[in-house]
């Protein structure tokens, strides 16, 4: 049984509002929950879960079905809810490594897919533009699959953090570019994919070094972004 | 103003039991009403809009905005809504050409994604294991973003199409496979892409000439199925 505090507290972080003055976010199912316990920089402030939900050694406070459902974003609720306080990472270095920078993906499902493909390519920072949706968003955080614990998502100006590197290359995913196949492989610098139907913005286009398309073969319009990232990537970074 | 049998009509057509009797299928919204309605093997049967929806020489059933709310399946509803019959395809010639075969994939958004990324790469025939979800759910058309009608989707037995043409590479998409990087461009074969969560069937898996993996550099536990699909498409056809 919770208190009506406590389901208040669980339904306000369904807003982005809410989440950034507590700065904490939802996450559900067991998989999803037991893999973000065992991440060594999240902090849980909450674990729900109904009567089936049993996990060894880890307490929880148990809901009947009807409250469970109260407090769930998921159209198909599953056994389990955690609250956790958002990651801890160091300080970025954006000079080490490969930056990934999201222009305005507003689709929540789609950021969240991004930043698990970002994941398996290893790659481990992640800059939205201010006006990207929000990586704890239920349905990206979600989507991510556990690597929201893993990848250092910043929401940040990507064009004034490229001014501060100058040297480093900007990789551009546009649709007038060098063909992706045969690229030599990226070990740091920016890769920078656009908005769903607008693509990439002026500022940041000026900035490419390197841009790059993914040459099609038949007849569909465009990939689907998250699509378009993990082809890229998996060619710049792959190996 | 629509009839009320017309509008329990277009209703029905969100269950897969009714667009198998109708042979027909719904899309929304101008853009992708607009492709289909130029496709060459479509045959249109009704198009509603709302007033703001104008299209010169398209005539259509105009509806208040309360009516044709009722009538989509959209949660943010985009101003017209076509009923089609189902896309007409020449019988398929297996042996020419790849063929994408996918094994039991659940998520019609997945569905459709990977329908659309099969007409990025010039795949013209995908084969679904019956238990697929159906290309013609509403989401799944709509995340074929217009491939649908150009892309021809089969449910049939991809085990019993193999055996009939024993002389095709089967490319599998498995955890421990050759990895992609480097592969010979396929000319024409069998690509086949598992279930979300349980991957390929044993009876397919034992088909395969070419289990294909591609390499996990970070720590992502998997890949989303259309991503992968991506991924692999481009490092298999891309050139």
């Amino acid at each position: 049984m919770l208190a009506k505090s406590q389901v208040k507290y669980i339904q306000s972080l369904g807003q982005k509002k809410f989440r950034d003055q507590e700065g904490a976010f939802v996450v559900e199912g067991p998989k999803m929950v037991r893999e973000l316990l065992a991440a060594p920089n999240l902090e849980l402030v909450t674990l729900v879960g109904v009567a089936s939900f049993r996990e060894a050694g880890i307490p929880f406070t148990e809901v009947k079905d009807s409250e469970f459902l109260r407090i769930s974003s998921l159209s198909t609720p599953n056994q389990v809810l955690a609250v956790f306080r958002k990651p801890v990472f160091e300080e970025p270095r954006f000079g080490d490594g490969v930056n990934l920078v999201l222009d305005g993906i507003q689709d929540p499902g789609n950021l969240g897919t991004i930043v698990r493909i970002a994941d398996w390519f290893g790659i481990r920072r992640v800059v939205c533009t201010p006006d990207s949706a929000d990586v704890f968003n239920p349905k990206a955080t979600q989507s991510t699959m556990g690597s929201v614990s893993r990848v250092q998502v910043l929401y940040e100006d990507p064009h004034a953090l490229m001014q501060r590197h100058p040297d480093l290359p900007v990789y551009t995913a546009v649709l007038e570019g060098k063909s992706i196949y045969g690229q030599p492989a990226v070990g740091k610098g920016w890769i920078v994919i656009g908005n769903e139907s607008k693509g990439i913005r002026g500022e940041l286009l000026q900035r490419a070094t390197h841009p790059v398309t993914i040459p099609r073969i038949g007849q569909a319009e465009s990939l689907n972004a998250a699509v378009a990232t993990g082809i890229i990537l998996s060619h710049l970074l792959g190996h």
